[in-house]
């Protein structure tokens, strides 16, 4: 950061549908290309500010307390810093897919990834006899019926630091045999009890999940894992085990995007 | 119905965001002419059988409990009647946004429109500091925070019998003196406690609505009104005033469509 610059602390909601995902990636569609873009153009910037988030998302996944960090020139207006008019003219410029719902000065030291202490992300899961085209990009179609106090007693088992290689895509260059440790400070499951129609028939199944950081596609993997729980194709005990051995070989393929949303990042 | 025809009744789930209604249209794509043409296909048709549905929904309104008669050779498939067949092929070629959720036989008599003796619609708005991008094509987001409870109290004055009029697109070719009578028989509005997050900050409010049958614009238009009047911008009085009167100068324009679904519908 130059002297002439000063950091942003920005909080944005978005329906990852179109995107392909946070990170920008050159010649497609993402959610810190096309914010970046509009900082860019709302500030006469020469090139797209880098911004850092506290969660990265992948395609198709939805955030609705996403938090950036994103350095800027000071004042940012020829009229002085404005971080009001900063989110208006973003929101005009994205477009109703990214909305920036607060922009404030960041306090000394702040990082959107570092300083972030947790993060909670909500899976949503519907279990109706079809289908609810309402549902077709905010959560996962699965046929039956789930078991959802089974769901909700094997979550529990996710409670705590555990080695979560089992349930992680792993970082590319890293060992199968290196662990992967994450602490998860709540994990619930539950019926959404009034879901406002939009599941048709049938339930929306909600997997609540918190932790001080999360592997990639870790929420995924263990509501994949708790679905299967709740059709009795597996049960608490082997999620359990897989905690303990880190053995990912045989279980299911992690959800779909569309289902999962981050929530909210906790900090200090 | 010719003699080698076989009546039938589907029910079907359809988002409404990306069709201009329900009724077909030469040169757009509405859900009657995707679902008539998908049948068409199925069944080797030289032309899309007509359908005629319970309720018509306008361009980006959506339906849960829609039911449709369609008059179909019999049999249908050179192996005999197979219904089920029919709606797996159905939803194959509708793609996600229109899901037959069922077809039966339908009984002697049965008209999907005429047969029908009551709709219920909800309407939902969101009453969030910033709009929603998850709910983009569900809810209607107005700024501010609604009164509710006086909401609620004021879709108590639609109850019962009565010209509905200043509620209404006036059909092409009345007289805008003619009383447009129906029969209202259940108004709620509450908020809708757990909403499965998509609504992010600020609440989802539901607007419930069941009547006998309704006139074009009605939900939509007293939504608007009971939204003025949870902004405390009219009163219960005034559309009670409206109900007596029939005068619709200086209402509120009638409530986007993306809010709106009509979801279900009842026989007999």
């Amino acid at each position: 950061m130059t002297a002439a610059q000063r950091r942003w602390r920005l909080e944005l909601s978005y329906d990852g549908t179109g995107f392909h995902g946070f990170a920008p990636q050159p010649g497609t569609r993402t959610v810190a290309g096309e914010l970046a873009a509009s900082l860019a153009t709302v500030l006469r910037l020469a090139a797209p500010p880098p911004l850092v988030c506290a969660g990265r998302t992948d395609a198709g996944v939805h955030a609705l307390g996403q938090v950036v960090h994103v350095d800027l020139p000071s004042p940012m207006f020829a009229e002085g810093d404005d971080p009001e008019r900063l989110a208006r003219a973003c929101k005009r410029l994205c477009g109703p897919s990214i909305v920036v719902t607060s922009c404030t000065a960041a306090p000394e030291g702040f990082d959107a990834r570092h300083s972030a202490t947790w993060r909670a992300y909500r899976y949503l899961v519907h279990d109706g006899p079809a289908p609810s085209p309402l549902l077709t990009g905010l959560a996962w179609h699965v046929g039956g019926s789930l078991d959802v106090p089974a769901m909700a007693q094997a979550a529990y088992g996710a409670l705590g630091e555990h080695d979560f290689r089992a349930f992680c895509r792993r970082p590319s260059g890293s060992d199968p045999g290196d662990p992967i440790t994450r602490r998860v400070t709540a994990a619930d499951v539950a019926v959404v009890e009034d879901p406002a129609t939009v599941a048709g028939r049938g339930r929306l199944v909600r997997v609540d999940l918190t932790a001080t950081a999360f592997c990639h596609q870790m929420v995924r993997s263990l509501t994949a894992v708790l679905v299967a729980i709740g059709r009795h194709e597996l049960t608490g005990a082997d999620l359990v085990e897989r905690l303990r051995t880190g053995d990912r070989a045989g279980l299911p393929a992690p959800a779909p995007p569309q289902g999962l949303c981050l929530v909210a990042v906790g900090y200090g």
